[in-house]
């Protein structure tokens, strides 16, 4: 489980809340199942997408699974609290998944392909269980579309600490600008991606907190002592990169990070 | 004039027209003035902006002024060529605009702010011949959100070339994210700026052509002299970048580049 980036503490548990919150709409607005559809959500962690959708879709029915049991309670925590009536939370290793082939009219995959070694395999795996003419939505971050305004090399270097700290764990922090040869290398048909650009200057203070602050610099700053230990930076530069990014925060600052997002079809 | 990065060739004139093209709708499509504006399109060069312009607004009137005369002679063919009959052409500086205070009920600047040393001055003068309320409608690249898959050492370090080379002419070509604290600087009142990303994979032939190919891959092609010239990069590496740009057209190949597109009221 250690492999897992961003960690499993409290603090990253929030840091996901804040971040589905800021971005909701942005990742999430276009996504709507039919009622009577079953849904699987694959590697749906603490379920920081899921209140999302299950709500959204109400009239569906939302199976949730994941590797680690300890996201999985606090999923599950999270749904008695929400009140989702249409969730139920099962463990499970996504290479290796639980469900006969055909078993969901759609699967919905967000923020977790880029932590795999091999999401093609994964996604071959998701094509398995999905009825003929099912979809399946994945929904991923790219660390190298991230740029600001004043711009700054130490920045640079810090928010590439954080790329090789995920690809040492053999996951891809830029795997969003890859969504489109990935569904299709998976033999996925229809598969259209679309990009989800996350735009921030002062005039947009809600995304200036939300994202800038607590989302993409937290999500930095939770890798420090990681980019220190593995001597990927020393730590006045990251000290003034994290300051920088936080600099972006001012009036005439300017913050950019794009998600993408991509569908296709089981053939 | 020879500090103008793209050059004044017939080729070049091309490259302009047909990225007019591709991106009219992206970066045009929620541009029009209401019958009767007086419009300054400051920099129009050969005119590659102003027949959308023109097209989209037929009852405005638009000043279109350039500093180049080899530009405004293209221009004037390109809309005697088109018939346009709302466009009249004027030589000026846009340090110096040859128009009094509180002209013209809107200004329209696109690919000008870039090339220029003090985009702030500019910005500041076009807002003296703007009516009280009036609004400047600013477009600009950003060469630093580029990125593509599959990614490429040597494609970045031609693409920094084109940035440096810029620099030098004493532009600015990731001015893109610049835009929100500029347009604020320069006294204007609620400024908007709204990012413009193209994203280009197989699935959109037209853009992998329009865009990747004949407008952001022309145009790196285009300062390979100067690059060269100036001890910037080494020609295998060019050569090398220049072929993983084309590489990036392939089937599972990605491209990302993103517009800034900014407006602001005279208050």
């Amino acid at each position: 489980m250690r492999s897992y980036v961003h960690g499993y503490s409290e603090k990253e548990s929030c840091r996901l809340a804040a971040q589905a919150g800021t971005l909701t709409e942005l990742l999430h607005g276009d996504t709507a199942y039919p009622a009577g559809s079953r849904v699987l959500e694959a590697g749906c962690g603490v379920g920081a997408q899921t209140v999302t959708l299950s709500r959204s879709s109400p009239g569906a029915q939302f199976d949730c699974m994941d590797i680690s049991a300890a996201s999985l309670d606090a999923a599950r925590r999270m749904a008695a609290h929400e009140q989702l009536a249409n969730v139920t939370f099962r463990q499970g290793d996504i290479y290796h998944l639980p469900y006969r082939a055909g078993s969901f009219d759609h699967v919905f995959v967000c923020f977790v392909l880029e932590h795999l070694a091999d999401p093609l395999r994964a996604l071959a795996g998701i094509r398995r269980v999905l009825k003929p003419g099912g979809t399946l939505t994945a929904i991923e971050g790219d660390h190298g579309s991230y740029y600001c305004h004043p711009k700054s090399r130490a920045a640079d270097l810090a928010v590439r600490c954080l790329v090789r700290i995920q690809a040492e764990a053999g996951g891809d922090a830029l795997i969003g600008r890859r969504l489109y040869p990935l569904l299709s290398g998976a033999g996925y048909a229809a598969v259209a991606v679309s990009p989800r650009m996350v735009y921030v200057d002062a005039s947009r203070p809600a995304l200036v907190d939300g994202f800038t602050r607590k989302t993409f610099t937290a999500m930095v700053e939770g890798v420090k002592a990681q980019a220190l230990a593995m001597r990927l930076i020393d730590e006045q530069t990251w000290n003034r990169g994290i300051a920088d990014l936080y600099r972006t925060t001012a009036p005439d600052g300017t913050f950019c990070y794009t998600f993408f997002k991509g569908i296709g079809a089981r053939p």
